[in-house]
């Protein structure tokens, strides 16, 4: 007996019905909140019935075309922004909502600096850091700014190859005017990288500017529709004022006047703060589409164990195999939204903070925010490859929905601070935190960091064992919460020792990154857990309160469970565990699976993605996975232009007949002439 | 002090200044021998030299424009396959060094059954076995062939949308013939899946036969010039002879005679002995194009510590999370070579022997194929990966060279038997070969299985422990060997007593996966030390031997160490690594690492690529990287067809203009409208 012809609808059904919260009270969690989320939906349905965002087509489309496409995008956004006054938030969720690269993506702190002009797009601006031989190191970038003293005007100035600028965002074909970072040079000395605002094309015919060389550079992975630039700078001449002069200034007869602290110097110091935030955003809603896409693919593909009484095979999603591999994208997305809410926090007090002259959560906002890009962006990119090898041959297709956007995605590791970078960043401050409590046993740590100290103060860097004495205790917060600090404080502590014995610091960089991978597992599940707590845990009245508390709970366990065996080396080398705890951990890490699966479409549906935005044939909400697979072939180009009105394929003629009648001398000899 | 305009070609020239042997002695290893490296020389000199080939805009072209190139690849590939005799050992070749694909996929064995029509193009064939709904359960595909005893005849019938044939490769736009896995029906009883071979396409026009619907079925992650084809059968009717009988038989009256082992009814039982082969060919040039790519622009890009003497940054390669990123995929390289070589003798082996009627391999050959496959295609994507986005930025460009290929690459983690499948097949065949050792502990194990044998009678399943006593005891090889048969049969048996204590099959899945691991892990570094001093230990007169031996060694340690510390946790998780052991495990790796950085650049030469294969401005052999990645840009069409002589962009007058002349109404409000 075939399953019925609607068995998919059937099967996601039943996973509803027997799911125990309702997933609407979940999804104002990943929005910021009810209202929030109420507007956002408006957004998506100005978008959705706006036949220039329509998407249904984009898998066919060739990076030409998807430029070509991009811009009658931007200029329709301008036109709803105006009308509908989008706040600078809906702005950024009508970018996501497109899910594809529009010129014009300067960051809220850019516009700033831009002022009106560049906020209603007049000024088409991008920001041009990264040469051709430099990625992050600012110190070494190539370009100079040269003072014309006489003039009163720099001369901008690109003198080798290597000093291109590359990677410049809508520098290609749609900027106008430039964020340029050169080295200022005053009289033959060389002050470092300052930002100088260049203007590139003319504001009237769009032409380029006298001595700007710039080409679109080329196809990428992903961010297709983006016009990243390549440049080069022949003597641009620039006024004086065109320095930003927010930090640095230099005055008419050529005196340079220092900032207050020298990274400041840049206009970038505090860059990745509110990059994490994009990257959070990104890493959130992308691991949390391929984590709907493949959980209700995989309820309702079926194969292998055939049940006798309905012979239907099994729904994969019942093999733990397919549930180890896919599940932890849900408690991924979890685990970032909490933190990201942490992270929020935090810097809404360094905000406040510096209102009053009060910098010091700057590092501790920085670094934490360097460590959790670092950590989930590569948690996104790794676990959604995984989860779309875990689809079958039907991960493969673009039809799936898993690809277009994870190529966009894979950017995040590297871009705004190459993710193995950061970790030094990291954990060149913990080693710091360290050693200022072995200096002063009472010194000051943020929440975050007060694990050093108390590690410290007991004596168990080194001799420390976990207290489990069965599975049930790995469920206590404190059990897991100790196992995380010790190991990390463990780390700190090797990594002080080896530096003590005479490494360099670049000899231990494989080091700091398993130090900073430490210390942001530790802070994400403690996020987590108080997270937990406070948005689930305090009202707990009714079942249906109770209800979503467990369900929030079994994925956090899973988060906490998925991370223990991802690590379990770490734990042991040092006999932290012993090899019996190591065996709870992988029993733990099953029974999480279990638990969460039940209600595994539930988490799915929490994300509130629409049909349209998942553009995907099979992780679409009703579950007709195979017909819409079938259905989406009917507009590839290969079935439509390139097929004859008798069905026969371009080139037949040319290529094919004369293969198929013989007309190819045969093919005899089987011993090589070569 | 700049970097001199030439510091890249400055740079690798000295990488290759302190190689220690001479990489062209090292080709040979990875294309069979010499002579056939000649001759495969002259293939690619064939290839290079024709412009239909050509691959220099291959970067810019969209799915359309890659399957218009293929059908005139294919015509030429014939034209030349035949004018040169080539045997099929050089038209595979040939079809590798294109790197796209071209219509005509059938492998050695499928050919065989096509005879002369298929060879010489005139059928034009393809496998379909697939279906929407069903990949590798072949007893379960939907599609069935129903004897019409009266006319003689198949009725081949999809009833169900689910049954519909899918990811047939050519069969979208241009092969004319279909192998078809359908359920053979005789008089109402149902056999199973049986192969037929179904014309599809007129030989006369092209155009559909009677009751076939075909469509290309869309854009893919890569194999984008493939037309992967979707089909539907309605009632489509063949001669009786079209069953392919050469197993199963069934007479004009419809008496159907089985094969002598039921498996053989597929007649595909041994299809993953040769896949294997051209899995592991795949495997092995990508992971090795990536290793050559990475190492080489890593031994160019300078990044970060400044020397002081000459004021150029470190070579990025130079740091050890660079290496500990690139390195290993040269070993990888290597380990698979070493294992391709083993696998290559048990297949000639079981080759010799079922002339003589002898099976007995069959299981083995096909259990090992499947592990290494499953194993060696999940670290070649995986780390082709991670050496990608250790190349900064650049490596997120297309013309990087390592996107591309790896599209196309990541198939195989998925067809002609899943990854995750494999294992528990793998899995099945080391409980089954452990629990005749318990029943007769005399009975014969082949040499990779072994181990299971020795450590049963020594009783040493639970309490070994490693003897290592130093790093230094890491690199004899007897406990090194040791400890991975130590963990292979430890979960084996773990394995077997789960199954005991009432687990079923499927609740063990995540546990066959470990398991096949381990045992894959332990065959590969038992072949590569056996390779190693078969090939390269023997005669080491001179010195020039000597080197070459001391390198490869290196290379060996590095997959050695690299794969100990990947797995660290299964070693300490039943105390069989003493922590202490476990940081000589890392310290060993960090040796390794250094011990093969100073040859990295030598050992990326000898993959023997050209810089037409690699299309990689990051990788070519003199190091230009910079000044390629500029190249490249002017053939970039955004720079060409879509930029007016003005050097202005298509669209700006309709999308751009609008905004940058302040024509769109302007945006007042900053609350929101919504």
């Amino acid at each position: 007996m075939p399953a019925a012809e609607n068995q998919q609808q059937l099967d996601i059904a039943a996973e509803r019905a027997r799911c125990t919260f309702d997933p609407a009270q979940l999804t104002p969690l990943f929005y910021g909140d009810e209202e929030k989320l109420k507007r956002f939906k408006q957004i998506e349905t100005l978008i959705d019935n706006d036949p220039i965002f329509d998407r249904s087509d984009r898998y066919f489309l060739g990076r030409t075309e998807r430029f070509q496409r991009s811009l009658p995008m931007v200029k329709r956004y301008v036109e709803l922004r105006n009308q509908h006054g989008f706040t600078p938030e809906e702005s950024s969720y009508f970018k996501i909502y497109i899910d594809d690269y529009i010129p014009a993506q300067a960051s809220d702190e850019q516009l700033k600096v831009w002022g009106p002009p560049a906020e209603n797009f007049n000024y088409i601006g991008c920001y041009a850091q990264t040469e051709l031989g430099h990625g992050s190191n600012l110190s070494r970038l190539e370009t100079t700014a040269t003072l014309d003293i006489e003039r009163d005007q720099w001369v901008i100035n690109s003198p080798t190859q290597s000093s291109a600028k590359f990677w410049i965002g809508t520098l290609g074909k749609t900027a106008n005017h430039a964020i340029v970072q050169a080295r200022l040079i005053i009289k033959g000395k060389d002050y470092g990288a300052h930002p100088f605002l260049v203007p590139i094309r003319s504001l009237k015919d769009h032409t380029l500017l006298p001595g700007v060389m710039i080409r679109d550079q080329g196809p990428k992975q992903g961010a297709i529709s983006m016009d990243n630039g390549y440049a080069r700078f022949d003597h641009v001449r620039i006024p004086r004022e065109n320095m930003l002069m927010r930090f640095s200034q230099v005055s008419t007869d050529g005196v340079y006047s220092k900032p207050i602290h020298p990274k400041l110097a840049y206009g970038g110091m505090t860059a990745q703060i509110p990059f994490y935030r994009d990257c959070k955003i990104l890493t959130l809603s992308m691991v949390s589409i391929a984590a709907t896409i493949a959980t209700r693919y995989s309820a309702v593909r079926r194969q292998g164990n055939v049940n006798v009484a309905t012979d239907l095979e099994s729904q994969v999603l019942d093999y733990p195999s397919v549930q180890y591999r896919i599940l932890p994208l849900i408690s991924h997305a979890f685990a970032t939204i909490f933190s990201g809410y942490w992270m929020n926090e935090m810097y809404a007090q360094y905000n406040a903070d510096i209102t009053k002259g009060d910098a010091s959560l700057l590092k501790d906002v920085h670094v934490y925010s360097s460590g959790l890009k670092s950590y989930c962006t590569k948690l996104g990119a790794d676990g959604i490859e995984e989860a779309r090898r875990c689809l079958g041959g039907h991960g493969y297709s673009l039809f799936s929905g898993m690809i277009d956007f994870h190529r966009q995605f894979l950017a995040t590791v590297t871009y705004e601070g190459e993710n193995a970078l950061l970790t030094q960043q990291v954990s060149r401050y913990l080693l710091k935190l360290y050693r200022d409590v072995v200096r002063d046993p009472g010194v000051h740590l943020s929440p975050a960091s007060k694990y050093i100290f108390s590690l410290y103060h007991h004596g168990l860097f080194v001799k420390q064992r976990c207290s489990a004495r069965s599975v049930k205790d790995f469920y206590r917060p404190e059990v897991v919460l100790g196992a995380f600090q010790h190991r990390a404080a463990r780390l700190i502590y090797e990594l002080s020792e080896a530096e003590k014995n005479g490494a360099t610091w670049s000899e231990l960089n494989l080091e700091c990154m398993r130090l900073s991978k430490a210390h942001v597992q530790y802070i994400m599940i403690e996020n987590f857990c108080n997270g937990l707590e406070k948005r689930f845990g305090g009202d707990t009245t009714t079942e249906e309160q109770r209800n979503l508390y467990a369900a929030v709970q079994s994925v956090y366990n899973l988060h906490v469970f998925w991370t223990l065996e991802t690590e379990l080396g770490e734990f042991l080398e040092d006999a932290y565990f012993s090899p019996e705890q190591a065996q709870w951990v992988r029993q733990g890490l099953k029974e999480a699976l279990k638990s969460v699966r039940p209600n595994a479409v539930g988490f799915a549906d929490c994300f509130g993605f629409s049909d349209t935005f998942l553009n995907s044939a099979l992780g679409s909400y009703d579950g007709r996975a195979y017909e819409r697979l079938a259905e989406m072939t009917e507009r590839e180009p290969l079935n439509t232009q390139l097929t004859d009105k008798n069905g026969v394929v371009w080139g037949y003629e040319e290529y094919l007949k004369p293969l198929i009648h013989g007309q190819v001398s045969p093919y005899s000899a089987k011993t090589s002439k070569l």
